[in-house]
């Protein structure tokens, strides 16, 4: 099964086109989780942590969004413990029914960039066979720099074990334009020409809602922008970053989605897990509290983003 | 210290300014290394073998280079027990006096930027207090797509802990022109402009041999860009891949170097641990076979860079 069509089915299933970014700070983790934790050293205590936490936010937000973004740098960051504490969250997140889009930049080029897509999206070979791979995500997140390159061996493990990714094109931060928003001497951005590939790209793996899941990383933060790219690519579906903590508002994601309501997917990490309450607050809550509280955030980022679609597009199909 | 000014001194002390990039593929690791791996799991395992070839590499070129450049992906493949045999890959080369450039290619924004920048150069926050990271880099190698926002917190782990990065600027591959070398508006290449940037910050961070630790990655194939490079940024070093196997030769090299024969270290992965030997020679040889092979090819690569060098720069400081 095209995995986008698995995605495009929880999203009209939950009535939620919105991801939950799991971003799990130390710094900013409710002091509840931190303590209390009994293991043998430092770092495996902080992986215990990072597993339980992310634990947490999965069991609360399984039955209402189709899909969760682990960022593994907020897991990389403590070694091996936290890589442990990553597989764990995304199988987890697996288990529970959820679309696991793993957030993770990645790129090189030849035998290396293989490594990487075989070992988040495909097949390891190792010792005594064949075996997925410990990290087995539904879909990559995938910097384009090195050129196409560094993005066609990722296409073919996608292919090849129902997999995807999402090509960064046009991301939400300030600095983005420096190199994204150049101008080519065929009259297009860096970006448009990423979009112009990865659409060709997409149109050879398509699913059965028309969507392919050759993807894009398109932030919300350039709305303008977004109109012209999703010219450019019909048929990929877009990962958007920049909504809430970022700045971009529901209005702001319109453009990247399609008339039936589908073609993108918003995210929100930060506005999820923890503007919603003060540093003071996180210091002192219960983890009953504070699961309340995502809850209650995760719910509110549907409404404000359904009832914008719904109000805008007559032929939404959820 | 300045981390440059070790990576100097070694290569002045070892006359080399190469690196050898531990790129363990598990498709072209000499069957001997196979057997008899005893461990509690097929992962497990495979982690075992990459850190039993990786010690292997750094027992048999630890007097010979300055540093060697592990590429996290052929680990990270393999998930936690990978990343372990990375972390134990790291500690041994520091342990025998190399310094160690991480081929990760990282790069994210805001508090996720900063994510990555303490877990492989900076201090991590675990729950009893401040750590260093179990991946303990002295350089990494970061991927600029994001803009100078990407970049700068990188930068400011650097200066903290005396560390380093080299900034994808152009890379050796054939695909890098679609994005690098755009001509925007000003004049100047995407790779100029990243050079640009990349010369400014280094300005600030300058070590006892007028090098910084703010260095760049420019491949040994874009000989003639390299020359534009240098210009722009004559305080960076170099880290230059391209060579051997990748098609790039000892005189492509030239331009990354300064007269004293400082400023650039070129590295080479499959030349050095895979291509002086037949895939059959691979299957049948002998552990002591082996390592002798990759000290004849390390010692090869030493002896065509100097006398390449030697014979161009009248004023070689080593």
């Amino acid at each position: 099964m095209n995995i986008t069509d698995k995605l495009c089915d929880k999203i009209i299933k939950t009535k939620n086109p919105s991801v939950i970014g799991l971003d799990p700070d130390i710094s900013k983790i409710p002091e509840c989780y931190k303590n209390n934790v009994k293991s043998k050293s430092p770092f495996e205590a902080v992986g215990d942590m990072l597993f339980e936490f992310s634990r947490d936010i999965i069991d609360t937000v399984s039955e209402l969004v189709p899909a969760v973004k682990p960022q593994i740098a907020f897991y990389e960051k403590y070694g091996s413990y936290g890589v442990a504490a990553f597989e764990k969250t995304v199988a987890y997140a697996k288990s529970k029914g959820l679309v696991v889009i793993e957030d993770a930049k990645r790129n090189d080029i030849g035998n290396t960039v293989k490594a990487y897509a075989d070992g988040h999206l495909g097949r390891v070979e190792l010792l005594d066979g064949s075996y997925k791979p410990s990290v087995d995500a539904d879909f990559l997140t995938v910097t384009p720099f090195l050129g196409s390159e560094s993005i066609k061996p990722f296409i073919d493990v996608c292919v090849k074990n129902s997999k995807g990714i999402f090509v960064l094109v046009k991301t939400s931060n300030t600095s983005s334009g420096e190199i994204q928003d150049v101008v080519a001497s065929d009259g297009m951005t860096i970006s448009q020409s990423i979009a112009k590939y990865v659409s060709k790209q997409a149109d050879t793996y398509t699913g059965e809602h028309g969507y392919s899941s050759i993807g894009a990383v398109v932030g919300a933060t350039y709305p303008e922008e977004a109109v012209t790219l999703g010219k450019i690519m019909p048929k990929s579906y877009f990962l958007v970053p920049g909504y809430g903590a970022q700045g971009g508002c529901a209005k702001d994601i319109l453009p990247c989605f399609n008339e039936d309501g589908l073609g993108a997917i918003v995210n929100s990490s930060r506005g999820i897990l923890y503007t919603h309450m003060s540093d003071e607050e996180r210091t002192q809550c219960s983890r009953e509290e504070y699961i309340a509280s995502v809850k209650e955030a995760t719910l509110q980022m549907r409404e404000n983003i359904y009832s914008v679609l719904k109000n805008e597009f007559l032929q939404m199909r959820y």
